[in-house]
């Protein structure tokens, strides 16, 4: 039950920000081998210049940066989570995303820590 | 300290929208035992179609999904946890909000890890 | 690597939204021994009236905060934080932010929770 965050420069038209959603739902169903209807996004378009991104620290070349922020449960290993970023990194690759301008960060929590509706809580995992 | 993030529809009105910021508050008073005057909330208006759920995954019914993030510190059991989610769902279904359309998802810090303005800083709690 | 969110009443005009950021990229640089280059931001513009604080919890006096979460690698100890959310706060204070209206909210994950981008990929450390 992952549940991502997208923040992406309000200048990206509607439909092209509906499709780095796909992208990343895709890419981190290839990468964490996570279900595919497994899906909970939401979306910010921002002012591109309140999306603020060093354009080279660590060997970057950053121009626009597609910021994804990822929550979800502490169970995968960091090969997971690499295989993960690349997936989505690749895909968006092919919707016109540069690769680096894609920046991905992961915070974990726990099984307990969901409630996806009434009736999607009674029929959750009670553990991983 | 709980910091809640609400994600809303911008086709909600702004009232409605403020409703829920205080059903939400209401609910972690009552579910997490927390202090009803602990209340640091933040709420973020986006395109019905930047909020994205799968409509049926782990049992849901899901149409106009209310995201609920729940920044809090580690202390709460999970019995606590779910507690909190029935009450915060509850009270949204007294203001019209399906439970099904409800999604809440918890991240855990420290005692440390809050600043909550100098003058609270100074009083704040040094352990919980 | 630190991911910086700021939260801000969208009455603030933008140049000193800005100015914010670079106060918050700043303050964390002198309190953490962060590298100065080494920033990532979003700021999150909101009407007002959708950042919601108690005035008077645990003794502040707030009348218009600013939220600023910071999410980085699990390395710092308390003293460190508090040095560091103190940094922030004086450096917001010089662009007449109220300290007791900055807020302040930490979030830890490890070092392989990020993806900088593809080349900042491959010369992230592996380590701390």
């Amino acid at each position: 039950m992952p549940l991502i965050t997208i923040e992406v420069a309000d200048t990206v038209p509607v439909a092209k920000r509906l499709a780095y959603a796909d992208a990343v739902n895709e890419g981190l169903a290839e990468g964490l081998g996570m279900d595919i209807d497994d899906r909970f996004q939401v979306i910010h378009p921002l002012p591109a210049n309140h999306l603020i991104a060093d354009p080279h620290y660590l060997g970057g070349d950053r121009r626009n940066v597609l910021f994804v922020r990822i929550l979800m449960v502490k169970m995968y290993d960091d090969a997971t989570k690499a295989k993960a970023f690349d997936a989505v990194a690749r895909r968006l690759e092919a919707l016109g995303v540069r690769p680096d301008d894609v920046f991905i960060a992961v915070t974990e929590n726990t099984v307990k820590d969901w409630y996806p509706g009434a009736r999607g809580a009674r029929s959750a995992p009670t553990d991983v």
